[in-house]
């Protein structure tokens, strides 16, 4: 890789997202020379990624240019690439633009679905881990609505607007809120000749509540205030496979259903290379409390590919954005410490607390010492999401949709630009049709 | 195709672009029933495109959902459906979501790129009349530059970073500007390791001046501007053929670019069914001054797919949005006053004048009765652009990204959202790079 040899030792970081990137602002370069690679140019917020999905938001707004960022900071690279092996032995990055020595390795490569070992699942339910995903569910949603407008089949109507979303967790919570939204309010307007009312949005989960991370109150609020919204959530339910548009679920149950999401699980997810390192829960590389690998020194892993293991986290951190912004900052302290010749005390969480919308001044909160429901949780959903978003762009862009959708349901975002997705050789959709 | 059948003479409109949504607004739904088809759920503002491509505006600021525009309208259907096939005798339509019988058909369906026969130009240049090749190009761009750092090899490096357009008219000679900008003033910011005076952007315009749409004077100045701001500009050369990266020119010339972007030419585009009908300049389907076919009745055509042929317009009228726009709004006019069995007009243009932005603070501007060039021109060019975009929202998003990029010049919409278009299969960019 073509990044120039100097005389400090170089750091290389897989991962522009949170982790990676609160180091990166915050590591010394007159210590270091850092790389950072990512897959993408830009860093994504993933929290908001489901507003992408459901038509809030566009990708624009939720996602930042990563030379941005880094700008003003000399000593820094960041490239374009995917790693897709790393040589521990050697010292070495293979990438799809060449390989690269470190002097310490920072892993931030986040998490990848879980499907389970399920392959019915892992081909046919869509994922939402990215732009390109949460886009590409965009367009499923609004395409599917429209193919729906040119059957009179009622059966294949029904296949179409049936969405079944996998997993109550923050994800599928937000995302079923957000298309309960998007059904009760917008697209009433938008199609005034389709029947909204066989539009069905079903919200799985195998646990007995939804949010389980959540106090009870907090789940029992959620899920009141997705079944006033017209959410069916189906509880102690297991999806067992999903083809040929039929979902079937350990209590004998089916859906017939031309859309599953799947937010039923995540797992850590890193190149080449660690399969044989000690690996704990969910597929995360094992750690010390000082986020360096077990098995090999000056490794670290960040985020939701590491695993702390110490007498403080028998468990574990969960795998949230919040634990990644704050580990990419300690990494940061550590290091420049390092490089001083000063010791860092072992990683501490501060568990700052945990936040879900489900609509339009619904939210659950359960902060530090507060709980919230309803429209004061929601309005600090907002507040703190508007403040982490990277660039004052986006969060006036974001601000400005969000007041709009506030007072008039009706931001204007709902564009398909992914014609790839259109189901345009179906045939039976032509053949149903009358003329 | 799934449409209610009434007492009502049903319009069917191929196209919701300029002409096909004026229309759409304007006609009095009392007297037709109105049926709306269009490849896209949106609305393209086209004049903008070239912003996308150079990373100054979303997709989601310049594309308005057609469903929405059409709200609050009894008696109007949009279908998202592509038109195959018109049965001129049948009075049928033929799409992808089945057939439909009209009384009256309006095509509005625009132009395509029109590159004159040559098959090494198709295939390999990159067009701009899309969203979607907005995008692409955006992608093409910027992964361009990331992978010139990626090579030590300055002749792939040059290759990579040199940028042909091909056209002189405003597309070519506003996103000649607009890459110029972002050389000179982003990416230098992105890319401090990268040696940008390098990157080259080349207007190749066949005519002996660019914009010969407009004055001598007019042309002349948009010439200065975009060699101030480093745009090489080749007036009288022809572009005859590009493949492997090499662009021929009629004069011998030779240009070594990844990256070759098609602006010198569109035809009237329409579906099957109007080959055999009497066509003019650039494909274009022949109409008499009230835009009705000359060989079929109650077959209108509008915008750039027409061309009115009459002792007015003896050669037609240009393809611009404003003429699309007008004629739109002529023809609701013309098919209310019908239904109330009043007589119409001729059409005739209105013209307001032509604009086209170079860079910042520079513009020309020729109205009725007003030349301007430079800052005022550039002030007004965008104070016309931001009425004429669809939506409130959309609006307001543009004029803060404008803003943002006048007084930062740094907007962070530098995002390659299209992953496909990484080439990640060339394999000597590999062997090129050094460890």
């Amino acid at each position: 890789m073509n990044i120039p040899k100097t005389s400090l030792p170089r750091i290389v970081v897989i991962g522009a997202g949170f982790a990676g990137l609160q180091l990166a602002k915050n590591i010394n370069t007159k210590y270091y020379q850092v790389v950072i690679l990512d897959k993408n140019n830009y860093h994504t917020f993933q929290p908001l990624l489901y507003q992408v999905a459901s038509a809030g938001l566009e990708p624009d707004s939720i996602a930042y240019p990563i030379r941005k960022t880094l700008r003003n900071k000399e000593n820094i690279f960041f490239r374009w690439a995917e790693v897709d092996h790393v040589d521990l032995d050697k010292s070495e990055v293979s990438t799809n633009i060449g390989d690269l020595v470190y002097d310490k390795l920072v892993v931030a490569t986040g998490a990848s679905n879980n499907f389970f070992g399920n392959h019915s699942i892992e081909e046919n339910a869509l994922p939402m881990k990215s732009v390109v995903d949460a886009l590409n569910l965009r367009s499923k949603i609004l395409g599917n609505i429209e193919e729906a407008l040119n059957t009179t089949d009622l059966e294949k109507r029904n296949e179409l607007t049936n969405f079944v979303i996998v997993g109550g967790g923050p994800t599928g919570v937000e995302l079923a809120g957000a298309i309960a939204e998007l059904k009760n309010k917008i697209l009433p307007k938008d199609f005034p000749d389709l029947d909204l009312r066989q539009m069905r949005i079903n919200l799985i989960e195998a646990n007995s509540r939804i949010l389980p991370e959540m106090t009870e109150h907090s789940s029992q609020k959620a899920l009141e205030n997705l079944r006033e919204m017209g959410v069916e959530v189906w509880l102690n339910t297991l999806v067992e496979s999903y083809h040929d548009n039929v979902v079937s679920t350990d209590n004998g149950g089916t859906f017939i259903a031309d859309t599953m999401i799947w937010a039923a699980g995540v797992k850590g997810k890193f190149p080449e290379g660690f399969e044989h390192t000690e690996l704990g829960n969910n597929n995360r590389i094992i750690t010390d409390e000082y986020l360096e690998m077990k098995s090999a020194s000056n490794v670290y892993i960040l985020g939701d590919a590491g695993l702390i293991q110490s007498d403080n986290y028998k468990n574990g951190l969960p795998m949230l954005a919040g634990v990644a912004m704050q580990q990419g900052r300690y990494m940061a302290k550590l290091l420049n410490n390092e490089a001083r010749g000063q010791k860092t005390e072992p990683f501490v969480y501060n568990d700052k607390g945990t936040m879900a919308t489900i609509g339009r001044n619904r939210a659950v909160a359960e902060l530090k010492n507060f709980k919230f429901q309803g429209i004061l949780a929601w309005f600090i959903w907002m507040a703190v999401h508007l403040m982490l978003l990277v660039g004052f762009r986006n969060r006036v862009v974001v601000f400005i949709n969000w007041s709009w959708n506030y007072f008039r349901y009706n931001n204007g975002l709902r564009l398909i630009i992914r014609p790839f997705k259109k189901k345009e050789k179906t045939g039976p959709v032509h053949s149903l049709v009358e003329v």
